[in-house]
């Protein structure tokens, strides 16, 4: 049985900022079954992660572009992967069966035929709904990992102490919330900076937030800074790179740290890149230290058990952005860069 | 008895270049005797170290500034301070003898009135020339350590492994051929970039490095490091910043390590800033960490004591750059921003 399969691709290489118009929705044709012999597996997705790390990707060449997974290019044409949750249709592989739900990294489509050697796994537990899985319980063999990103980012990387004061940028993305909750959790003092008011309000009144500002409204962020922090920062986790990271330098304490999960401002050329008083690096001993959270999964279970618990708990609130339908992709994508999403961004693509 | 004093002073601060014409010397008289009841101590000053970061002390105003003896401003008419070594002519203070070899924070002068509660301690060992203990053994409470920055910076931060590939710029002063000779001693592959082919010769000829290069005779620093670490840089000990910072990160493999010592480039207004690619340092998840080598006198034995062997055995080599008298002082610190000096540059004031 084949069955009409609609799916994204890139019509060129993204060259300054992302725009919808260089997406395609393309329709093809997929059969819902394996031929005998084959170990393919067929995937009817339900969730697609959209996640801005993609857009580097999608660039005609990048000095951090390589072969690993989470950099090898997007080529024009091509079906775009990324981290997805589906249910299995059909199978040729003995370790899947009919209906299993997994994740993995597939196609931006209705299905995706998934090859031996792929990243693939049952999802073991459903406990939650199945969009956590790609968000705050972001599993340890996906591309991108937004909850464990968050945990090992700030824990793992920045050593906070209960009573520092912590900033986070992007804080209404799905990353950054995350991060002002888990440092809540911890008895830190949290200011988050987002670019909307009603992200602003969502920080302050839902997710626990000490402060939280509009970027967008401060004239001057060094200053801002200042009034949020009169005795500096001890944790900056960076999310946007550019003059907030520049601010955050300038504003830190002593021993500071910053995390650097992701640089959107930097992402598409128009960003102005991030120029830190290299002076305050050296006389305040900060330390600025990029990472991904692939490096952390000896912290997986940790983490893992931990934010399941503070979610049964309620200690611990989801914000996620759902959007309908493969053809829903190319805005919601363009979105992530205009800050359009309020927390984690998947697209719903199916009933289960 | 009272004598003449020749000590050094700035007319005005630094606004851009540093220029011999902001300093002036002057002429005052010193009692060379203490009143009694007095603890105030009286040295005449041997060797005068001279460094890079008094001209942070100089400029008007920057962020960091602070109350901190390495960052207090330095003002118009009033003697500066810094590292110096000097013989106690007269004391009102019972720990200290006349004839007593000292080491602190004294002023650029040819004798300086030592008050209570300043930096001052015994000088114990002199096994080695007295200007060593500025450079090379730089000690444990001076304001600037040369010989711990250097051992602290690459083994504490950078954590290297025998055989990882090192990158070592102003290579040619003194914190940096220390650095590249510890590195060798430990097994690295070292390469050091100077400003001049005297100070490349030196580095490869008389110091062990495994390549050296002129960075003002090259065109493309990012090229010219691909070049000499086809496989990427381990660690970059920074003394810079600027475009080498930049071109370090771009050429850095995954886990790279960069300690940033100083920028001496970024010093003076002229200099640009660095904008290291952020996307490079997320991805390959480096860590750029700026440091004090005050915050590791826990190694300060372990440093001194293998420093030691290292010369008394010719393992390690000192280079130092002497002038003669206080009136030399002017030159030898504008000269340092021009890279005149080769390695440690120690004003040498008057015989023992």
């Amino acid at each position: 049985m084949e069955v009409q399969n609609k799916y994204i691709v890139i019509k060129h290489h993204i060259e300054d900022a992302p725009k919808e118009a260089i997406f395609e929705l393309k329709t093809g044709t997929i059969a819902l079954s394996v031929a005998p012999g084959s170990d393919d597996i067929i995937v009817k997705n339900l969730y697609i992660s959209i996640d801005p790390y993609q857009i580097n990707r999608m660039k005609l060449s990048s000095s951090s572009q390589g072969t690993s997974s989470f950099a090898a290019p997007i080529n024009p044409g091509e079906a775009i992967d990324g981290a997805v949750i589906g249910k299995v249709v059909a199978s040729g592989n003995a370790k899947f069966q009919k209906d299993d739900l997994v994740l993995g990294v597939f196609t931006w489509a209705q299905y995706s035929l998934v090859k031996e050697g792929s990243i693939l796994r049952k999802l073991e537990s459903s406990e939650f709904p199945l969009s956590y899985y790609l968000g705050v319980l972001g599993n340890n063999d996906l591309l991108r990992f937004n909850g464990l990103s968050a945990y090992a980012g700030f824990f793992e990387l920045c050593k906070p102490q209960k009573g520092e004061k912590v900033f986070v940028s992007a804080a209404g993305g799905a990353v950054g919330n995350l991060v002002g909750q888990y440092a809540k959790l911890l008895g830190c003092y949290v200011v988050g900076c987002a670019g909307t008011q009603k992200k602003v309000e969502l920080l302050k009144k839902e997710l626990g937030f000490d402060e939280a500002f509009n970027y967008k409204e401060v004239k001057d962020l060094n200053y801002a800074l200042k009034r949020y922090f009169p005795d500096g920062i001890d944790v900056y986790f960076d999310n946007v790179g550019g003059e907030t990271l520049e601010a955050a330098v300038a504003n830190m304490r002593i021993f500071g740290r910053v995390a650097v999960c992701g640089v959107i401002s930097e992402y598409s050329s128009g960003g102005r890149k991030a120029s830190p008083n290299m002076l305050d690096i050296v006389y305040k001993r900060i330390s600025i230290r990029g990472f991904l959270a692939a490096d952390f999964l000896n912290v997986f279970e940790d983490f893992f058990s931990k934010t399941s618990d503070y979610l049964r708990t309620g200690k611990l609130k989801t914000i996620e952005d759902i959007s309908s339908g493969v053809e829903s992709i190319p805005s919601a994508f363009v979105g992530l860069f205009k800050g359009d999403n309020i927390g984690k961004k998947v697209i719903s693509l199916a009933e289960e």
